[in-house]
């Protein structure tokens, strides 16, 4: 369904409002070199060159938002991509009215919500920003939500600096924008030809830009002087008309403008005014008569078609059934999607081995398709997620690393994306080590806050994918390539922070704690064990993090040893969990985990390699069980 | 100095010539399906479509090796970017007669070298692959180790997927070799229309391509036909006469070319030929009268300049001194360039933030740029350590995350790289979350046998600097951004591995391990516990993988409990590795780290805030003491 963005003037309807925009402008400078020399931080040069792109998006009447309602649904979106520029967001927001003078001189002082990036503890921050050539992907996503889930008219507009268009994440965005014809996202590249340490790649080439980004089908918009307002103005008039197509304004822009001594020179990103020359940088700037306040252009108003939801079917798995656990997430997705109307996926042309695949099919407009560019899939995962949707996000679990910079971004953001990553640990088989996700648990737990989720079966992973979409964070599950055996029963619950003890006795000399495809092994090395006379308990920790410390704890208490079993590198995994669990407690900890290379081969001779097969667990418990009795001697 | 590629020849000398050629190419085809399902696994149509691409590229004079010396510096060099097509590149080195039939037959079998994304254990694999868009990069580093370093004249050629195109990281090289002006690097792309669930975003859209690489500055030579052995061999020739611009070669083909049933059909990515079916594809094939083994013709002959080496000055701080050790690392790149010729550095625009702009000063001719570009940045630098030089790598420690997918391949291609971070953790202070190094040192631990680094001060920096220099394998260094005392005389040795016990006595109750900036956190707060009767032990752990297991057990066995404190995340980390190697000991581990969001702020009100200041470390340890000595009442 076509949605036509809001209508927008080119021309402010008065000379006075000229007037405005220019004072606006001057005011606006003032605050960013006042708040960074306040902080004796920050950057005023990267934003001084941006200030009249922004204050003519937002008070000349292309932006619309309500400032009295941030909620309200047809809210134009901005993103600060180059989130350094931080001190000049803020002014624009205090010219609107919604900071006073005195927060804007706390900049980046302890507490300050006013933080050197933005992140979500100031209310206006759309995205959390600051690692560059991410806010791009992010206005995608919202794009994507405005275009084609909401059918919502507002636009998406992401000031971009020049440096950062070295990223590769801005070309994913740039070309899936394209793909999407999402001309409802507006991006403005502020050329003002230094970087951090000297020029930029193409400098003042403004054609450069174009030429690149026009040859994936961008509308680009070139400001020969990205300072002077008219101009300005007349390319965000030109931008809004756009149809089928994002658009691009390339803005020639001087850096540190309004302030002869610093502006187009080398040396000074990064760097507030020194207070012995913020007289100076404020008379050259020029003075107020009286301070002034910008108006911002409200949004029309918009029907809001409720999400209605329904009851999902509740699976109907039979202990025994052999399944993959990507299997089962691709059944969730289906089963769970009309309980959760907000619920999207994205996938990285890999759906089919995800199994996100029959949820495309069966949802097709809410799925989207993000080819191989894992970066900007969550970048607009994050997007998406920030307009209210509920995004699992799914691909190798080893391809997610690709996105780690984009991931760890994502509690600044306060953003909640699920992620899915399948083809983990070594027992993928046969394509070997550059498929395997050996490094993604220990990724998802240094995210603060994150939960961290491995089932073993079809059972308990659609039970912990609904746990994931009604949970409020970010959250990770790991699925494996092969079949295993459904050993829950259908009624069977997984809080988050759970776990299940499967086997246990009063004569457990050995724990062994596991999950995924190794407590299939485990479970097959406890009844191995109990031939030889061995009693060991087992417990499947499919809620690595959060970790059921009780449980864990009193298997420590209880037993002599506990072996942790994990096809996953030794490091930050689920052994080192357990081990930070008890790290208070005596009892001692042997993680097994991949440590040697892995080959190709079958999955069976994977572990085994490993020494984290079923026969392999019966031999380092026996090992230990045997020296343990030898010591006691 | 301006390097002449090798001369190529266009056409095959003689009709004999052609007929081999078509020849091999039918036993290629051959040996692809013939592998694949014999393993009943891997994309044997991912690899049929390119069979006449690097047929012709490597055995009609356009490819110079010699495989009798894989070590002939003049060779030239090819990557395959779309690993998965393994089964190929097998092949191709079958037909020089390199592999025998039997070992091709061994594909994917556990413990063959044949491996089902090519790794370092085949002699002939340039870099490990099978993580997608990612193989340009490595030849864009090979590219530059060629013309601006060696000055050789081989050429690197890269075989591309074109799902992989959508891939930021390609975009990245496609700038970077631009602007390095790299026509030794060509690129062939495979443009086969079909991803792995249907059809890429360009289908075969040559154009497409060709106006999106030609925006960027690369030369494009199309090809219609890319099975069309005279159209292919005439790209080569055309693509070897390019000066400045790198080259990119862009072909259509049909997937499964050559077996009627699979080619050009969805549905068949990844998966072999059913050996019911495997008489009928062999015969669409064809046969070959006798085995045909192809020739590559040799490289010139060149001189090779050996790299003169010298004596490095010793560092000269004196105990007291105050100084960054991103400062100390700027110097000792310096101080050593001399010692290790081979010694190279890249940086992601941020030098004169991680010191690497003295060496960019200093030797420039060994100092590549790489811009906002972090994943190609690695991917780069992989190649130039294939190519035998010792690259140093800097950025954020934050945006090291930028290239993970990057950084875990590495050990499969058994590239020597060293990564140094800055930045780390919360004491950056007023910039904020978004460019704090917080996970860094896990996702480095995670790495096979990767060495992790934190040094305290001027001193340790410049010694494990070398000591990463000297060091063969994938190494990491943190350094921290603000100045810090330093504490160790010139000529203190720092195995890596090891640690410093820099406080301790017989009455030590307790021990605090900590590195970088928390070790003189921890160094103030034994001061301030002695003057409160407590002792404690101080253990410098600037080897935090490998770590010196041997002292910490010692200080687990002789005091009351361990306490670790890092200016990281809680996962993964220092203490995580502390945990793990006291994982069979008694003696309890408590770990202090950055578990709150951090906010801007200075660095000590950031150290503060997370627990992990002198003043913290104290209250943590007198709570400790208190309740110790409570509950032994």
């Amino acid at each position: 369904m076509a949605v036509s963005s809001q209508s927008v003037s080119s021309q402010p309807s008065s000379p006075i409002k000229a007037k405005q925009l220019q004072q606006l402008a001057t005011q606006i400078r003032r605050w960013i070199v006042q708040s960074t020399s306040a902080a004796d931080s920050g950057h005023p040069t990267s934003s001084l060159s941006a200030v009249e792109l922004m204050t003519d998006l937002v008070f000349a009447g292309t932006f619309r938002y309500d400032v009295e309602d941030p909620e309200h649904p047809a809210n134009d979106r901005l993103i600060f991509s180059k989130g350094h520029a931080s001190p000049l967001f803020y002014a624009l927001w205090a010219a609107a009215g919604q900071v006073s003078e005195e927060e804007l001189m706390s900049y980046r002082t302890f507490g300050s919500k006013l933080e050197g990036h933005p992140t979500a503890r100031f209310r206006f921050t759309e995205a959390a920003t600051g690692s560059l050539g991410q806010g791009l992907s992010i206005g995608l996503g919202m794009a994507l939500a405005a275009k084609y889930l909401d059918h919502l008219p507002y636009r998406t507009f992401v000031l971009l600096g020049d440096s950062e268009m070295a990223e590769g994440s801005q070309w994913e965005a740039i070309q899936l924008a394209s793909h999407y014809k999402l001309d409802n996202l507006i991006g403005i590249l502020d050329v003002n030809r230094l970087g951090q340490r000297g020029e930029t790649m193409y400098g003042y080439d403004l054609e450069a830009y174009q030429q690149r980004i026009e040859a994936f089908g961008w509308k680009c918009i070139l400001v020969s002087d990205g300072h002077d307002h008219s101009q300005v103005r007349n390319a965000y008039a030109d931008a809004c008309q756009s149809t089928d197509q994002p658009v691009m304004i390339i803005a020639r822009t001087i850096k540190g403008k309004g302030v002869p001594f610093l502006e187009n020179q080398e040396g000074f990103h990064g760097k507030p005014i020194d207070k012995d020359r913020l007289d100076e940088a404020l008379s050259d700037i020029g003075e107020i008569a009286e301070p002034v306040q910008g108006e911002i252009a409200k949004p029309d108003d918009v029907q809001l078609k409720p999400l209605e939801s329904d009851e999902a079917e509740p699976p109907d798995y039979k202990i025994g059934d052999e399944l993959a656990t990507r299997d089962a997430y691709g059944n969730a997705l289906c089963r769970l999607a009309m309980k959760y109307p907000a619920l999207v996926a994205l996938d990285g042309e890999v759906c089919n081995s995800t199994r996100s695949k029959q949820f495309r099919d069966d949802y097709p407009d809410r799925f989207f398709e993000m080819f191989i560019a894992e970066q900007n899939m969550v970048g607009a995962a994050t997007g998406l997620a920030l307009r209210g949707k509920l995004p699992f996000v799914s691909s190798f679990a080893a391809f997610l690393t690709r996105a780690f910079d984009q991931i760890r971004m994502l509690p600044y953001s306060q953003a909640n994306v699920k992620f899915v990553g399948s083809h983990c640990g070594v027992s993928i088989g046969q394509d070997g080590p550059s498929q395997m996700g050996l490094e993604d648990i220990a990724m998802f737990r240094t995210i603060r806050d994150s939960v961290v989720l491995y089932p073993c079966d079809a059972v308990s992973t659609e039970a912990l994918v609904e746990a994931m979409a009604k949970h409020r964070g970010i959250a990770y599950l790991r699925t494996t390539r092969g079949d295993t055996p459904v050993i829950y029963d259908i009624n069977e619950k997984f809080p988050i922070g759970g776990s299940k003890v499967l086997r246990q006795s009063d004569e457990d000399q050995v724990t062994l704690i596991a999950a995924g495809i190794t407590l299939h092994e485990a479970l097959h090395a406890h009844q191995q064990l109990k031939e030889h006379g061995i009693a060991t308990r087992v417990i499947d920790l499919y809620s690595i993090k959060p970790l059921d410390h009780a449980t864990v704890r009193q298997a420590a208490d209880q037993t002599k040893v506990i072996f942790t079993i994990e096809d996953h590198a030794p490091e930050g995994g689920l052994g080192e969990a357990v081990l930070t669990s008890l790290s208070d407690h005596a009892t001692a900890v042997n993680c097994l985990a991949v440590r040697k290379q892995p080959l190709s081969g079958s999955p069976e001779k994977q572990l085994d390699l490993q020494g984290i097969s079923a026969d392999a667990i019966v031999d380092a418990v026996m090992r230990f069980v045997k020296h343990d009795s030898g010591a006691s001697d």
